[in-house]
């Protein structure tokens, strides 16, 4: 292999730059600004292109369902411990951001993939054999369906999902992955009282396979949307003060579990 | 002090829960979904109330604005470098948003508190005080003027200038900061050929300031628009593929600096 | 200013490389394997020197003593946390190593400056002087004494003062910051019951301050001692298991504080 | 699945604390304060036990030769940058430690791992076959073995396995994972001129693994020494200034590689 020059050695198709000049994909920044919609822009960064207005009221949706989940999750309480110990907003971000790993951040991740599967191996049709295959490899749980606090519905998903609905019914998008989701949760329900409904994970699965969005992107736009909900919590926790502030009031400790072997 | 009750450890005004129910500021979220647009979404977490279709639009033109300055950018090239160490796409994130900090997403910070002082003591006539003051105690550099690399004007200024001045026009917003900043930059070019022209943090440092943002929110929602420019690098990057790139081209290391004292 | 040209870009004295080279403050890295302490080698890096066996015990004693604090300290419940949130180990400690800031990581180096203008201005003598300075500037508290949880004594503070008061008597050390602590913790007893003793942060910025480091580097060596015990946190709790765990148990959520202004 | 108990949620066998004592694995902290190493201390906190002086010396030397790599590693790169954009040493630190991810900081686990099914198929006899189920699964590239700028050899290595070798006679280790490492490495060279040497992935994972150190753990045990030379970059480069640098010279931008698609 011969060396690189300093030239090519970072190379974007994202950004152009000259003096005065700053272009995204092609078009210039002064033209985007005042015209183009936050989420517009997130899209036009991501995929090159920019989507149409149907398409970008869906992912404004998936992008406002996301921020938060109170100070019982792990990130937002992340963000506001880190506060309290003397970091700055965009450091309490971070710690709190880098946590979306694949338990926290990657259902929705995991299930664009067995979407993407379910979807290649010809629709809802395949969902009981491409489910049990998923769990053969994963085990029991099924990322996007049940939530351990709504567990008669998360209030998000169905809001979400009469959004996909309108915006098949217009022709926008397919629905294909949509079907696919509620056969699985048809299926996940079978011989259950009770059921195994889709949540908040689920349903922007839905959004970002139907928007065509590569399943990693579905972790990096749910890292965006919970930014602001991070964001925000870290900002009330200073407005709280508190210094060193722990997971729980400083009269609990933590139970010793006696040493190695004993 | 008595110890604070389990209970009351974690307080919060931003989000409510019960099972089967979420809210925001007191506003349920299915009706804020498909409703609300994300930057609506964004001041509603940060400041408890819902903006003006106006305020609306210009905080997005803001958000839109920074999302990205390319691969020179310490942000940028961090999140690109990092996924070629083999983390995700969050951890990369939460690297480059992590030095976001005092110099590299601080100036709309300063300019904000900055803006405030001036408006305090009266207004534009106060800039030259005030500048005087300013340069005593931080030296030379004014945060939010002149630009490196966008010696003549940064483009992205102007533009959002204009928008401040339609909504200004609009009497949505006072437009006083908007003046305050054009008494700095006409401060600042007394006497010099080319003067020191507004660029990108101090074009926002305005719309923060017009739109009654706390000053650390400067940095924070600097943080939510760079955070996307982040993700798009990291994701391209990953898509190119590479294996721990350093920041250079391996056939140019480093300069020995000799040992110290030698 | 003319820019610089790519060799030059990064200069470090620290290492010397050359295919099949390597030198560190041009001491060959096979001379150093197995013959020098790790404390020995963090001085090399930190200060392009060698420490004499009993500044490197010193060093080594305040490496040892500051590992951990138990998941009540936020960088100790963060790396918990992060790791049953699917991110690896070394996410882990860099969300957690990441909190160590002025609050929670700085004790040691706001102390370390304190001490530096008390010797200035004449040692013991000035403490009177230099506390009603401190607390003019930063309120009543002075870091590095007194602990909310160890109100009778930190258990740490006097074997490592004991272990200082050795190497001042073998004059290696001058033994000046000590008697500089002991005088501010006698005048922060005047009038006292039960006084306000050193602590573990008081007792290694004696340690640091003796050993001649710069300030900034107390937070830095406490954020490479304190990375043992998030490490082995991290570690225990990934073989614990859980998924998303929050801060405390999932029936209790949080206080809800009503609507702003409510 | 009944609720934990506020008491029990956070467990521990590392650290058990009372006002006046702390404990680390049963022993009182001022008992290991000025008598234990600090590599023995980590030790301690990851295993629950104290090393042998043998053991310690062979961690030690681990933790000692993986300090530092230079600028062009992008642990060290980030770190450097990240200093300049106005963030804390321990901001710095995290968003360097924070890419030790799969590939920059991941080899040595993979080995150990490794290490351990050869171990279990028999040993050095076991390789063949081991390593062409290595390649099947994962491609040519074995970690641990060769390196792109130390082409004749790695000079770490051999002084590593030197201090291996020596325990082994002293019998305190076993010498067999040295030995499977060594069958690797002839297998790797067989039938080409220059071989593909060991490197210091490859010469850290047979200490970890003689040592009994779980898989994951090598990768903690690593992120502990590179921190040393993450903050002695971090600690340079802040002495040397800069403001917001970037990865090369700002004469240096970056290609622009073209619309997608054009």
């Amino acid at each position: 292999m011969t060396d690189p020059s300093v030239e090519d050695w970072w190379t974007t198709s994202i950004i152009r730059m000259e003096p005065g000049v700053i272009e995204f994909r092609d078009r210039p920044i002064e033209d985007l600004i005042g015209t183009v919609s936050f989420p517009q822009m997130i899209w036009l960064m991501l995929r090159g292109d920019l989507p149409t207005p149907g398409q970008a009221r869906l992912l404004e949706a998936a992008l406002v369902a996301s921020v938060d989940h109170g100070p019982q999750a792990p990130s937002i309480a992340i963000a506001r411990m880190a506060v309290t110990c003397g970091v700055g907003l965009n450091n309490a971000m971070a710690s709190a951001v880098n946590v979306l790993g694949d338990v926290h951040g990657g259902a929705g991740e995991q299930l664009v993939e067995l979407f993407g599967r379910i979807d290649r191996a010809g629709g809802p049709a395949a969902v009981p054999e491409a489910l049990k295959a998923h769990r053969a490899e994963h085990g029991k749980f099924v990322p996007g369906f049940g939530h351990r606090f709504h567990k008669d519905g998360d209030p998000r998903a169905p809001r979400l999902l009469g959004l996909v609905d309108d915006l098949a019914a217009q022709g926008e998008i397919s629905g294909r992955f949509a079907a696919i989701a509620r056969a699985i949760e048809a299926e996940l329900a079978r011989g259950k009282p009770r059921g195994v409904p889709m949540n908040i994970d689920g349903a922007t699965a839905v959004i970002f396979a139907e928007l065509g969005f590569a399943a990693p992107l579905a972790r990096g736009i749910f890292c965006l949307s919970r930014s602001v909900g991070i964001l925000a919590h870290a900002w009330e926790q200073s407005q709280q003060g508190g210094r060193n502030k722990g997971p729980m009031p400083p009269n609990y400790l933590w139970t010793y579990g006696g040493a190695p072997g004993a």
